[in-house]
């Protein structure tokens, strides 16, 4: 049997440090040999996770005590953006590859980042270097790169079903791009506030950063670009939903032709991807199925009338939307199987 | 004290007979004399409803036996389509006024209901006379009304955010109608099947009917030719919630104009309204905030960048979207005052 | 039409100072003029509780104001314990009438107190001055009383079922009492913390304070000895339920004969309670018949082959276990009817 | 690579089905060959578990059919009681090995089969050669069997804490056992009715099946009695719970001695065991810890007052308590890994 990899986890108690450690605990070629918090160092990791209880035996420690460890293969940095800048530039000059699952490497330009995170950054130089982690679409870049920004849980719901259509150009410029978004509560992070406590998100559904205040549309429009060429600006709405785990992402548009057959399109996109899964017309994508999985299922709709264009994506904000895809993108960067430690099926009911 | 009016409810063992029974419980000028179940007959309300225990103390009939009752005042009708037209002409007959919270009087014309109900209608000259009970709309005409055809849930809460807008005629025609709603499980009725079964919705959303096959489609943009003179097609999504009541809608337009001030305009329509309440900018209505309740939250808001605008509102399904509506109704009808019975606030948390 | 009684409420910005809010909006006797909030000092109600737009229109205020506005003739305290205890002695000495609906005033003994809130109780002379605010039990004192000890919401939920087998000596006192109970999470108040952060909760039951910990525990046998007549300790697992609202508490005892026909004891203590309501043999109790209201559902069955007894209880927790029943308090005190505001059904579904 | 070896799965579209096909999917050793449903023949596994859309590529076949396929090594039966006895004895003669999910096989004694479900059971034969499949007790007679009856979802979890005590003849026997138990809904399978309807289930808690009416009753005590040599009763609570997944049960008891240190009683019985997770002191057991695992989590509490023991324990009612037991039976007969395609941890949040 090969040599197992070594990685490290760097904010570990958060959820998608907890989805790491769960999906990597099953992984065959992976072993988790470091894992910090700087407010929980010393806790045992099923302190946090009683879920890990008898299946990782890891105590926490600061991140100041990286340096006397022995040295993993690579780090999944699961820090605050802002924070993540601070860290990065030194573990990467280690010879360490970084897997980063925040926000601080995903927009190629420094103004950018500083429009939208009100911050400097410290390291503009590795924004060209970072290489966007949307799996289906970068999979070659991702295996040679040494420093990889996993996209946010909502772009990844919403640029999968996009990419095929702005890819070919199919899409009417004139018509705009609206996106109704809901994602389940563990989006919002394992920190308590008003916002997530359960009896205010409980059998309700918000709104919320309305009105192009959400941080995910910087990075959905730059990839939106990427894909088409063409920088266009997006509407974007945001909603709480009272579930755990899941996003559902409609997007409206409409095409440039009728003579487009949209399932013949996303086959030959999707067809031999693992992951991504297209429902056969008249089935409805919901995060249900697709809960605790790596899959993202896509679905669309026409209005025959008014020829707008649906399409419809369920992920798992924690899984593909998070640790799940930094998984696949690992598997890649080490030449594993990239379905490995990942193909479990969503759990349902 | 004055005499109450007396009322019975045809189809009382739904979730909208339900809710008329609590909310007539406590209404002060009302006494509900007669309720009918066909497959329920002989048991008391309770044993439907454990909430009404030592509240209502009623034993349902079948619809054969009004014959011999003792005449209401007014009939709230709450059966299947095609049902309720079986019925309602031989009521109205007998001078009983009738507010039908079901679709057989909801579209005007006879052959939009063939087209959508797949049925021809057996009393279309009705459908002139019925008054569509969208109460803050259409309040003249319902206090004279002898049979008002409730509004569906998700109509109402699509159309009260969008009257002001389209009566003064502000909305881009050019710019399509894209209407994302999401509606809680009590909104699917309360016959059990597999789409609502507990396990199965329960922690998922799922879109339903897409492309344009939700029968609520014919009765939206009915009243919207009606409020703008001008007809235009909407694009729908329903989607099904992991909660009991509620509805949010999401509506995405452009406005002919820049330079409307939309809280002075919804303040110009609805300040006066005691149950629609226009929250201030950056709030966002959420159906929590309105469960049990007759109220409906209406916020908006203003992408700088593509000038698209998203209304949001929210209503409890079977309070302002059914029953609680229905009472509205019948309390102009009646002479009463239009809040009685209704003036709670929603239950939070 | 008399004039209205005039209330403050003390620590208005939790659930049951929201609850107080909701109930008394629509309390045609009673007027609240006056709401307090150290932290949110100069903001609207309705900015805190969004359910109340349109309907309350208060603006908080810090407690060291009161002395300059108009004194109200009862203040609802729903402070935490050991803060209620500096701000009482002061308030009863202006004449106001006090129900607190924290934990200071409901155990008789002093040394009891510290041994479970590890405080000196500031004023232990209160302690026995003070009538513990089950109304079904107290009522006569509840009339006259100054200061009111509100229940805790499982308190109240094992106590109503427990009453009329204790006072009738009926209980086997060589069994144990044990009693199981669950409660949604807004019992545990609108502070987040991890515990209750909605992804936490959500899909999930926890046992808490296990092994004799929960402070509910010296007021529940307090009330049991005086109902019986001796001191029994009781064994009491409270659990978190993913619900907003609601308690069910299940009680397992023996009884000292076969002869008695429970239906009619409970009939016998409470066929004559608006708010109590005892079920047909073989409906169990759910809170969420009750949810919103102040009914308490009561139901029970018997082992036939171990003869143990189960007494089932539903309440809502923020109503019967909290406001609502403070309300009833009230209404007592003041010569009200004492179902005034209270009588609205559960919303169901 | 060693043969994997075969099975059919009959019944295989309710959620025990589902689940042996989300784990099997997953098996290394394991291929599913046949599934049967004989409403939804002819219908792909995928449509009606949308979960496993691109995973598994089966279509449903009617039971009769099995004659003609080719033989599988082993067949898990997922019928209703009283079905799988009219099929397992001719497949049983085929030389297929048996894992029966339903109760057909539970109880040693026909007599008490009759009592309970109302009917005579066809092969009383079987019924002592069948092996009682709850893994951690009868391990050793399961390698062996042919047709293991896989346990109730409720008595897993409560047979699992008692085991160790029982065995040691320390429970006191004059003391009552009682068991309070609560579900998730997916317990009561995929039929809709109108007690799982989502808007019924949701935001509330009942008992049902009150005063010894639950069909585990009798399974939960004929394993007392072999795992102590003593018949007593029990009594049982089910409640259903608004979670789609999970089981909790709460034991109490009492000890004969206060002498036993149940951490290491539990450790002696569990530390080698893979899936029983004996949680530390002050821990509760929470199924959502566990859910989509075959994890079994222990916990327990003393009241130093009453001196009753507590036991919690938390299993995922599908896994653990269906078709996780299965496979770790199947992995036990067939020689393989006892662990394999088991292995993986709970899905937090």
């Amino acid at each position: 049997m090969a040599e197992k990899i070594e990685v490290g986890i760097i904010g570990a108690t958060g959820y998608t440090g907890g989805e790491l450690l769960r999906l990597l605990s099953r992984h065959p070629g992976v072993e988790v040999t470091f894992v910090t918090s700087e407010q929980s160092a010393g806790k045992k990791i099923d302190e946090l996770f009683p879920s890990l209880t008898g299946i990782i035996n890891l105590t926490l420690k600061k991140i100041a005590t990286i340096e006397k460890s022995s040295k993993p293969d690579l780090f999944f940095v699961a820090l605050p953006h802002g924070t993540a800048m601070t860290l990065v530039p030194s573990l990467l000059e280690k010879g360490v590859k970084i897997i980063d699952l925040g926000a601080d490497y995903r927009l190629n330009k420094p103004a950018l980042y500083q429009e939208w995170y009100h911050l400097d950054h410290l390291n503009p130089g590795l924004l060209t270097q970072a290489v966007y982690g949307l799996t289906e679409v970068y999979r070659k870049k991702i295996k040679s790169a040494s420093l990889v920004a996993n996209p946010g849980c909502y772009p990844t719901s919403i640029l999968l079903p996009l990419y095929p259509l702005l890819k070919e150009g199919l899409v009417d410029p004139d018509f705009p791009l609206i996106i109704d978004a809901k994602s389940g509560v563990s989006g919002a992070g394992r920190s308590p506030d008003i916002r997530t406590h359960f009896s205010e998100a409980d059998e309700g559904i918000e709104p919320y950063k309305t009105g192009r205040k959400h941080r995910h549309i910087p990075e959905i429009e730059q990839e939106i670009e990427h894909f088409s060429g063409q920088y266009r600006p997006i509407t974007f709405t945001p909603q709480l939903l009272p579930i755990s785990r899941g996003i559902l992402s409609v997007i409206y548009l409409k095409l440039k032709t009728k003579k487009i057959f949209l399932e013949d399109l996303y086959k030959k996109y999707y067809d031999q991807e693992p992951f991504v899964q297209i429902l056969k017309p008249g089935l409805s994508p919901n995060p249900k199925n697709v809960r605790g999985s790596n899959y993202c299922h896509i679905g669309f709709s026409k209005d025959p009338k008014t020829g707008v264009i649906s399409l419809y994506s369920a992920i798992d904000n924690l899984t593909k939307g998070a640790s799940g895809q930094a998984i696949q993108n690992m598997n890649l960067m080490f030449g594993l199987e990239e379905t490995s430690g990942l193909a479990s099926p969503g759990i349902f009911p």
